[in-house]
Formats: C-alpha cells, structure tokens, sequence
C-alpha cells in the first residue's frame, strides 16, 4: 500500500457455490458504488443451512479503497 | 439470511432509560437513512455517569442491512 | 462453585421483550433437559430487525451445570 | 473527556432485577469510595442460577474516574 | 433466525479436497444425529501434514439447530 | 489427527491439588460417557478462594473425541 | 459523550513522519466530509517498509462523529 | 457467587518453584491487605529465563473479593 | 522482572501533544501515589477531536509496582 | 501430535486461484527450508484487489513442525 | 528487560509429567540452538490424550532472546 | 503486496526516545541479517520504567519480509 488514505467498509458476500466465491461475489458487487478498493480482509465465514445440507455460504469481509484525492 | 449482499454500518446509540433502548434508539434513527435492515450486533456496552450516577446508556452495534440490487 | 466437574453448553435465546428475557427464555427452555444448572456467560448479543425495527432480541449464552455423580 | 488522567477500577455489580441494574448498582456503591466517576464499560455479563432459574446478575464493568489533582 | 430457542454444538470435520469440503462433511455427519440445524459459523481452520504436503483439512466450526419444541 | 470427524464438549475440572490435576479430573469423569478422546484444549483457569486461600482450581477446557462411524 | 446518536468510520491514515500524524492526516481527510466528529480510536498500526527502512506508518482507526438530527 | 458487590484487583505472583505456586503466593500476599477473597482468574503465565533456564514463573491473575459493606 | 509480587493498575493519560505523552503524563501523575512502578503496557489509543481536529490525545495503559513488602 | 518439540513459523502465501492454494503454495515452499513439517493454523485471509477484481488471495498461517532431535 | 533488541520464537513443548515441564522441556531444547534467552509467554496449554487418559502435555510458548550484538 | 511467499517475524525493539523509534530500531536491526522486509505489523506497545520515569520505550512488532526465490 501507498502513500494514501483508504476507507474500509464492511460487506456480507454470499454464494451458494464456495466461501471464495462469496468473497468474489461481495467485491462485484461493491464495485458498483465503490472505487479504487485495493484489498479485502475475511472477517467471518458462515454457513446457511436448509434441509440439513449447506444452501449458501456467508463471509464477512472488510474492504479497503483508496479516497479520491488522497 | 437469505442469499443477498449485506453492508454492515457501526452506530452508538444513546439512552437515559437501558441499554436495550439504546439499541433500539440507534435502529429507529439509522431507518432514516438505511433501508432493509436485517440484524444487529452489539459490540460494546458503555454507561456515562454524571453526578455518581448513570446519566445514560451508550451502545456501540453494527447493523446489517441488504444492499438494493443484491 | 463448589468441587464438582460442570459441563458448558451454548444455547441461543430469543425474545421480542428484551434482552434479558432472551438469557431467561433460553434458561427455561433448557431447564427442560438439564438439571443442577448453576451459572450462565451471556456470549453475544445480537437484534433481528424486521420492518425496520427490533423483531426479537437474539442473545447466545453458554450455560454451566453439574454433572451428577461428580 | 476532557484533559485529565483518569484512574479504572473493576467492579462485579449484583442483582435480582436485570443486567441493567447490576450495573447501577455497582456504580451506586463504588460512589461510596470514588468521586468523580466519568464513565463505565461492560466487560462481562452472567447469570447466577439457583432452583433453574436466575437468582441475580452479575455484571463486571470498569469504572473510569478523574484522578483528584489532574 | 426466527423467535426460537437454539443450541450450538461444536464439530471438527476433515477432508482431504478442500477446507469448504471440511465444513460440509462436518454438517452432513451432525446431520445424522441432529435436526433442524440452521446455520455453521467456522472457528478455526487447519491443515494436517503429511511428507510435506496436505494430508487433510481439519475446520473446527459450530453449528446452531433449532430446538425442538421451542 | 488422522481424517475423521471429532466433536468438542465443553467441562470445568475440579481440584484441590493442582490446576493439572483439574484437567486430569474432567478427563477422568468425561471418560464415564465420552469413547475416543483424543485431545483437550485449557480454556480458562481460575482458583476459588475460601479462608483466603485457594480452595479448588476450576479449569475450563475444550475435550475433542471421534465421532464414531466417522 | 452526550446524549447523541454516533457514526462510526474506518479508516487508514499514511504518514512519512509518524504514527501520530497518520492519525492526524486521517482526520484531516475525514474532516473533508464527515462534519461534527467526536473521537477516534487505533484500531492497527503498520509499517510499510521499503529499502529496508520505513517508508510510511500507516494507521487504522474508527472515527466516531454525531449523527445530524440525533 | 452470592448477592454482592466484589473489587477485582489485578496481581503479578512469581515463584521459583511452579506457575502454580506463582499463583498461590500472589494470593496469600494480598491476603495482608484485602479480606474476603473469593476467586482469582489466571489471565497470563510467563517465566523468566536466567542461564537458559526458568528463574521464575510469574502469572499474572485477577483476586475477586466481596466490597465490605455491599 | 525478578521475584517479587507486583500489582498493576489501569490509568487514561491524556496529552495534547502526542500519544507517547499521554502514557509518560499517565506515568508522572502516579508517581505521585504509587512507588516502585516497574512497566507499563499500552492497552487503547484514542484521540478527542474538537474542531475537526485532535484537541488531546488519551491512552489507558496498565501500570505494575512492586509491592513492598514481597 | 507425538512427544516431541515443535518450532512454529509464520507464513503469507499467496495464490490467484484460491484461498486454499495460497496455503498449498505456503506450505510447497517451506518445504524447501524446514523438514518434518506437521500441521498449519490459518491466522489470517486477505484478497488483493486490482481493477476490482481479486487479483490474488494471501494467507497468513502458522506452520508446526518437529524439531530434529527432539 | 534492557534496552536490546529482542527476537520472539514460538515452540511447542510436550511431556508426560506436567504442563510446567512441558514449558521446561521446551526451553532446554531451544537452549541447544538459541543463546541469550529472556523470557517465554504461554500461549496455548493442550493435552494429547490416549486410551481415555491424558499421555502428554503440550504447551506453546513464545521465548524471547536477546540478539547479539543489540 | 505482489504474488509471493512471506514470511513473519517477531521482534521487540527498545528505544529510550520514542515509541516509533523502537519499531524503527527493530526494522533497522533486523535489516542486518534479513533482506526484501516489506512490512510491519506492531503487536504490543511497553514502557519500562526506572526511578518513575519511562527508561525506554519495549514494541513488539512482526516483520513481513519476501522469501527469496517465491
């Protein structure tokens, strides 16, 4: 990391596929409102269960971007 | 939690009568600006005193809400 | 505590009044299965939150009994 | 806080009525020895149970106080 | 989670494909002996080694199912 | 640990003697209804004071065993 | 702290000078838009390191700052 | 624990001989000034090294004890 | 540390200056109340802000004596 | 584990494919410098990001192996 | 401890006897490679268990040593 | 940080300055027998008191260095 100063904020990505992928899936979707993120922190993982078997999984994840004009 | 993308946003509530009401103090004030709020976590329970005694409650929580679009 | 062996177990209460009564419902409900309970660790607290406001408060507490013939 | 040293103490409040109330009543009994209090922290809640029930509360909190003379 | 009383238990699962896989196959052996399970939080994660590679996986998670009758 | 699944009970030994020895005796009455430990894991340790002296040890440990038919 | 409802920021701070001043170079940036804030606490501090020397501190801290309206 | 108000003070005991004797001896010196203890909670164990060899343990505990009065 | 019983206290120090200050501010000021302080260990770091700017800096740290007579 | 003495190491892998290949290649290229190895502890998992996508994952772990010898 | 610079290794010791010796076992055996060692931190207090009784302690500890020439 | 192998290291640096001076001193120290150090992280934060005044300032901290040839 640069010389900058960087916002970290909080997400709960899932996915019914693998904790990797709910991890990818949270920083998709947080590049719609959200620029310049340069790294992800695992916070937490979860599993959701129905019918005694894994529906999807949850991972708490803290993203850190660069401020504009920084 | 069904198989969305949450943020998590941390607020301190404040209230003179208990600390469940400081909870509570701090979701009804974050509805004004946060939609589809899920849940709640409280990190850390703190009392200001004032003249020897509790003048009110301060509750540090992290409210998770679904992202629109998720 | 006096000079016996305690089992720990880890109970999640709920309760729509407060977060006390989510620890006092979770005590009752287990009374049904364990006997000699002696003390309970309040572990995490957290809020359900439907239509924007607390639904049930959720509180997750390990609770010690004594195992008989200890 | 403002600008002074501030001195913590680690207290265990009791009582039959609610987690809430331990925590006065830790801090209406330490006003009999400390001036000054400022501001307290929850650092672990429990319940005592007896006859399957709780019988009290015990909240242990820190106390934070103005050193005299700071 | 709705208004129920639940209980957590503490499982290790292994597997020699991936950590993911360690989680599900701790679920589905719970799944055997106990109903209802709701959600797995994932508390450690280790890799046992074998002539210096992964031999297996080894996550420690636990596992929240709704009590019956609750 | 080789390729199984293991579950972990959660027990407070007594012991006038040593805090070693509250571990032994947790083990030693788990034994009267677990098969298969394999390891335990010191949680907390404390010291009940009677008479200004230490009257038992109470050690809080983790105790993993295998799940049979894993 | 008064009787308010708080936010809580998270951000990381560089500085070529100091730790302290990754602090206070936080803040500053902070200050461009987040208005009334009250405190801030270290949360992690880190050194980049380049030619084996410090290049920059970088410093995460929580910024608390009153909510307009509360 | 009964109904009361309890102090927590936070000693450093160092023996020669075991980290249990380290605790003990922290115990019975502040028995010369604080009366009604009832439980110590070992929080870290250390040992001191003089000639690649231990001198002495030092544990660090927490002595609960009843406020006279409360 | 050599074999002796010590006890730690727990002190917010507060500087305009710096954080370092505030622990050597702390240290000073219990000098006036406690001998033969040995060490002190930083506990939390934070800043008061007032005008969008650190108006103090405020660090708790614990503070361990030699208590004499050991 | 057996009777012997361990030496624990602490590793960041990274990988682009996933958070377990970053362990797997932590672990490949320890291979190169320790022997014996016998089990890793996950501390820590990160995802660097570029062009908001997941460049590549880093895995912080902690890795046991036998001392020789011992 | 002196003004040094101080280098942390982190080991694990086991033995039959005692969870104090398996720190003891620990130190000796660094000894034979480490010179100038200060201190150690327990970390992490395990026992490995056999046959339904506890066949060995195992402690991991951080040793600290200073290094030459600091 | 780029697509390689890390690895940790601990190291407590003193200084009788300044709390950055003795990460400064740790990095520069280390410098002398590790190459490519890109990181640090700081752990814990000491002062060591003589007279009632801070001697010097002890920080552990760990260094992340790039393993030659990842």
């Amino acid at each position: 990391m640069s010389d900058h100063v960087y916002k970290m904020i909080e997400i709960v990505g899932s996915s019914a596929t693998s904790s990797d992928d709910a991890v990818r899936r949270a920083i998709e979707f947080a590049a719609g409102s959200v620029r310049e993120m340069r790294w992800a922190e695992v916070v937490e993982t979860r599993a959701h269960i129905e019918n005694q078997k894994i529906a999807h999984w949850q991972v708490k994840l803290k993203i850190g971007f660069t401020l504009e004009g920084s």
